[in-house]
C-alpha cells in the first residue's frame, strides 16, 4: 500500500479557530478520530444554531474509520456527535463522565442508545483500535474526567494533550499524569499535538482551588442570599460552591436547564460530593431565611434566555432579585459575549444586587495551560515533531515559536490548517495534500442545507427588510388583471409610510405600462424593470436597499 | 416663575450607557445643552446606522434653548448634531479643533454653513449664554483641544468635566487646568458632573507619552515596513507616530477616509506638527525601500470596510501585506469588537506580518481617568452635589461610592437615568420628574422611523427568512384563479428543497379548498388559515419558523 509506513494527521476542526475540535489519525488502512466538537456561529451566520466540522473525508473513507475517541465532555469536543453519528456509525470511546454527558445529548437528539456503540475507558487504559494502541492519561481541565491520548503506531507514538492545564492542586486531586508523560517522553514521542488556547498568557494558570478561597471570602461576608452563575459543565466549580455552602450552613438550589442536567449526571456518576439534604428545590430555598440560601444558576455569559438573565430582567418566575442579594458571575465572557454580560451586570445592579464579576481576581480561573505549563508539556514529552492544535492562527504561530525556543527543530513544527494532510515518517514530516474540510451549518433540523445564498439573503433582509410587489397579468393580452400590490416587512413602519408606498406603486404601474405597452411579456424583463425602478426610487427617498421581490401571476 | 431659584439638570443621554452624551441645564427660562453625541447600535438593532438622543424635551421647549456647548470632537459628543441641528437651529460653541471636525461632518450631511451658527471659544474664555456664564477649562483626553465646563448660575456653579484624564505629560503639553479646578473648588461648587468611563480601573491611567516610548522601541527594532492602525481622532497618537517616523528617517503615508479627513483638518488648524515633506502619497511610499516606510491607517477596531481589514484580507488596492511587515494596532477593542479585531490579527499573521496588538502593554492608553484621578477631581472641586455621568449603570454606582468615600454626603449623590429631572436648590437636590428620553434610531435618511415593529420583523427575517404565498381569487365565486405560488428567501436553499416547497404548496391548496369550500371569503380568515397550516408543516419538517406572508389578489 502506498501509505504503508506513513502516518497521517488530518485536522478536520480546531485549527485556526477555538472550537469544533476534530483530528483524524490515519495509518495504513485505518483511521481513528480524536473528538468531534461543535462551534457556535459567528455573528454573520444569521439564524444558525451550531456549526460542525465537514466530515466528507471520513464519509468517503467510511470503511477505514475504526472509531472516535473523546478527550472530555465539553461541547467543542463532543457536540458534533449527535449529527455525525447519524452518518458515521462507529464505536466511540470516552471516560465515564464524558459518556454520561454524551448519552444525555444523544437522547435529546432522539438517537437511540441501541444504535450507538459507546465504550467506557479510564485513564491508563490502553485501547486497541485497528492498528493503534491508544493509551488514556489524566489531565486537569475545567471539566472533570478529562484525558489526553498517547496513540502508539507502528512507526512511533503520537501524544494529543486534549484540553489541559497543569493544576497542582485540582479540586478532585486528580493531578495531570506527569509520570506517564515523562515515561512517554523517555521512550520517545514522534508527534506532540498540544492545546494552544492560552498560549498568549504568560506564566501559569491559577489553580481551580483558588476560586474556592474566593468563594470562602464571599460567603463569609455575604449577609443574605448568594447567587452564583457559572458554566454548567464546570463540575469542580459547582463542587466548590456546594462545599462552601455546606461550610456556611447554607442550602443550595439549582436553576437553569443545562445546570440541572449536568448536576444530575455528575451526581449520579459520583463526580459530585453532595452532602445529604443540601440540595433543595427552589420553592424550599425561597421559604428559607435569605442568609441560608444559595442558588447555582446558568447565565454566566449573559445568554438571553438563561436563568440569570431572566432574573436580571425580572422575568424569572421563581426568583426575584432584591437588594441584599450577592450575585457572583464565576466566569469570564467568551469573546463576543462581553456586551451581553455587561448588560446583565447592569440590570442586576439596578435591581439592587451586589454583583461580583470579572474585575475581581480569583472569581474565575481558566481551564487551559498558560505559557509556562505549555513549556513544561513540551519538556516532558520532548517530541520530534510538533503540531500546535486548538487555537486561532496567531495562537498556533505563537505556540510554534515557543516550541522552537525549547529546542524543537523549526523544520519539524507544523502550523497547519483544517483539511491539510500532515504526513510523517520516522524521519520527516510534510504537508502531503488536502481533504475537503470546513464548516457545516446546522439550522433546526437542517444540517448543511443553509449555505452562502441563504445567509446572504438573511443578511440583506436583516439590514433593510423586504418589499414584495405582486401583479396578476392576463395571459392573453399581457394586461394587468390585478395589482400591483406592495407589501413590505422590516423596511419602514407601514402606517407612517403610506405616501412612500403609494408613490412606489405608481412607479411600478408606470414601469409595467412601459413594459407591456412595448409588448414585453418576458417575465424576467418585467421583473428586472420593477426591481430597477423601485430600487432607485426607494434608495433616493430612504437611503435603504430593501430586497425587492417582484412576483407575477398569470390568469 | 415656578422654577425661579431652582436649577435643573436633565440628562438626555450618556447615563446608563457609554455614548450619545447630552445634558440639558435649565435655570429659569433658559436651557443650555452640553454635547450632542451619538452611540453605535446594539447588535439587535438590525440595519440601524447610528443612534441619537431623543430631544423631544428640547423641541417642546424650543424657545428656551440658548445653545449647545461642546466639550470635544468625538462622535459620542458631537455626532448627533447633523440630525439635531435640522430641528433645533441654535448657536453652538466649541474649541477650534472641535468645530473643525464638526464642520466637516455637517458638510458631509449636506448642511450648509450658512444655516448653522458655530462660535469658536478657547480654554479660560467665559461665554454668556442666557443667564449662564460658561467658563471653559482645559482637560487632557484622547483627542486634542478638549475642555470641561464651569457653568455659573445665580444659585451656584456647576462643573462638568467632559471626558478627561489627568495626564501629567500630555503630548501637546496642555495639562488639565488644575489651577482653575482648584480655584472653582475654593470658591465653592454646587454640582460636579464627572466622567465615569474608567471608574472600574484602579490607579492612574498611563500618560499618552508612554505610547511614544513604545513606538520608539518598535521603530528601533523594525527592519522593514511599519503599519500603525489607530483611532483617526486620536491626534496625539498620530503626532507621536509622525514624530517617531521622523526620528527614524522614515516617510509616512496616510490611508483610510476618516484618517485622511482628521489629519487634513488637524494639520490645517495647526494641531499636528508635521515636518516638511514627511507625509507622502501611498504610491511614493510603495516606491521607497521598506525600511523607510510607515503607513498610518484606520481599522484598529477590525471594522469590515476599513483600510487595515482590507489589507489583512488582501483586498486593499494600494497595500499588500508581506512577510517582514510590522503591524501595530494601537488601540484596544471597544466592547463588542473583540472578535473582529482578533480576526483581523489572524489574517495579518497569515500574510506573514509581525503583529503587535493588545497584549503588549504601552501600545495603547485610555483617554479616561482611572480611580485615583477621579478622586483627585473630586478633591479639587469639592462639590456639594455629585452626579456621575458618562457610564453604564454599574459604573455610575461605583463612581458614587467613590465620592461617598471621599466625604460627599450620600444624600447629595445622584445616580440618575436619562430623562430624569434633577432639581437643585442651594440646599437640596431631588429627582423632580421625568421628560421624554430614549434612543432615536437612524437608518439611512430615516431618523426615528424605524421602531420596534420594523426591528422585530428584521429579527425574524434574519433568523429564518421569509416564505411568501400568493394566490389570486376570483371575486365572484371565491375560486382560485391563479396560484397558489410560493416564493421564499433566506429560508432554505430553494434548488435543494423543491420537494419541501411542492409539499407546502399542496398544503396551501388544501387549506384554500377547506376555506373556500366552506364559503369563507373573509381574507383574514384565509390568511390565518394559510399561516397556521404552513407554519406547523414547516416547523415539523425543518424546526425553523420563517415569516409566512400570505398575499391574496382578487380579479
Amino acid at each position: 500500500m502506498a501509505d504503508e509506513g506513513k502516518l497521517q494527521l488530518i485536522p478536520l476542526g480546531g485549527l485556526g479557530e477555538i472550537g469544533k475540535n476534530m483530528m483524524a489519525v490515519k495509518y495504513g488502512d485505518s483511521i481513528v478520530v480524536i473528538d468531534a466538537g461543535l462551534i457556535f456561529p459567528e455573528d454573520e451566520m444569521l439564524g444558525i444554531d451550531v456549526v460542525i466540522p465537514d466530515i466528507t473525508y471520513l464519509l468517503e473513507n467510511k470503511k477505514l474509520v475504526k472509531g472516535i475517541i473523546l478527550t472530555h465532555g465539553h461541547e467543542d469536543h463532543i457536540g458534533a456527535l449527535p449529527y455525525i453519528l447519524k452518518e458515521l456509525n462507529v464505536p466511540v470511546w470516552g471516560t465515564r463522565l464524558t459518556l454520561g454527558l454524551l448519552e444525555r445529548k444523544l437522547k435529546e437528539s432522539g438517537i437511540s442508545e441501541k444504535n450507538v456503540r459507546l465504550n467506557q475507558a479510564k485513564p491508563r487504559d490502553t485501547l486497541s483500535v485497528g492498528p493503534f494502541k491508544v493509551e488514556l492519561f489524566r489531565v486537569s481541565h475545567s471539566i472533570a474526567d478529562a484525558v489526553g491520548l498517547a496513540i502508539h503506531t507502528p512507526i512511533g507514538t503520537l501524544v494529543h494533550t486534549g484540553d489541559f492545564k497543569l493544576d497542582q492542586t485540582p479540586v478532585d486531586n486528580d493531578v495531570t499524569d506527569f509520570a506517564k508523560l515523562a515515561e512517554l517522553g523517555e521512550q520517545g514521542v514522534l508527534v506532540l499535538m498540544s492545546d494552544s488556547t492560552n498560549v498568549e498568557r504568560p506564566g501559569y494558570t491559577m489553580s481551580e482551588r483558588r476560586v474556592g478561597h474566593t468563594f470562602d471570602e464571599i460567603f463569609r461576608e455575604a449577609q443574605e442570599r448568594i447567587i452564583v452563575a457559572s458554566f454548567a459543565s464546570n463540575i469542580h466549580r459547582i463542587q466548590q460552591i456546594i462545599t462552601t455552602a455546606h461550610n456556611y450552613s447554607r442550602k443550595v438550589a439549582i436553576v437553569g436547564r443545562s445546570m440541572l442536567n449536568v448536576v444530575s449526571v455528575a451526581s449520579d456518576l459520583g463526580y459530585l460530593d453532595v452532602p445529604e439534604g443540601i440540595i433543595v428545590e427552589l420553592d424550599e430555598i425561597n421559604r428559607l431565611p435569605k442568609s441560608k440560601a444559595v442558588i447555582i444558576s446558568t447565565g454566566s455569559q449573559g445568554e438571553p434566555m438563561s436563568a440569570l438573565t431572566r432574573m436580571a430582567k425580572s422575568e424569572h418566575k421563581g426568583i426575584e432579585i432584591v437588594p441584599g442579594d450577592t450575585v457572583v458571575i464565576s466566569a469570564t465572557p467568551i469573546p463576543g459575549n462581553e456586551k451581553m454580560v455587561a448588560r446583565t451586570v447592569d440590570h442586576l445592579f439596578k435591581q439592587g444586587a451586589e454583583v461580583i464579576h470579572e474585575a475581581v481576581s480569583g472569581i474565575h480561573v481558566s481551564g487551559h495551560a498558560s505559557q509556562e505549563e505549555l513549556k513544561m508539556m513540551l519538556n516532558l514529552v520532548r517530541p520530534k515533531f510538533f503540531v500546535p492544535v486548538h487555537g486561532e492562527y496567531r495562537m498556533l504561530v505563537k505556540h510554534s515559536k515557543l516550541a522552537a525556543e525549547l529546542g524543537v527543530d523549526p523544520e519539524n513544527i507544523f502550523v497547519a490548517e483544517n483539511g491539510q494532510i500532515l504526513e510523517f515518517t520516522q524521519k520527516r514530516g510534510r504537508i502531503a495534500g488536502r481533504v475537503p474540510s470546513g464548516r457545516v451549518l446546522v439550522d433546526g433540523l437542517g444540517v448543511g442545507d443553509v449555505g452562502n445564498i441563504v445567509l446572504r439573503d438573511r443578511k440583506q433582509l436583516s439590514q433593510d427588510g423586504i418589499l414584495i410587489v405582486v401583479v396578476t397579468l392576463n395571459k392573453e393580452n399581457g394586461q394587468v388583471a390585478a395589482g400591483p400590490d406592495i407589501v413590505s416587512r422590516g423596511f419602514v413602519y407601514v402606517r407612517e409610510s403610506e405616501e412612500l408606498l403609494d408613490e412606489a406603486k405608481i412607479r411600478v404601474t408606470q414601469a409595467l405600462e412601459k413594459c407591456c405597452g412595448g409588448k414585453t411579456s418576458d417575465w424576467s424583463t418585467i421583473k428586472s424593470s420593477i426591481r430597477d425602478t423601485l430600487g432607485k426610487f426607494l434608495f433616493e427617498k430612504t437611503h435603504r436597499r430593501p430586497m425587492i421581490l417582484p412576483i407575477i401571476m398569470e390568469i
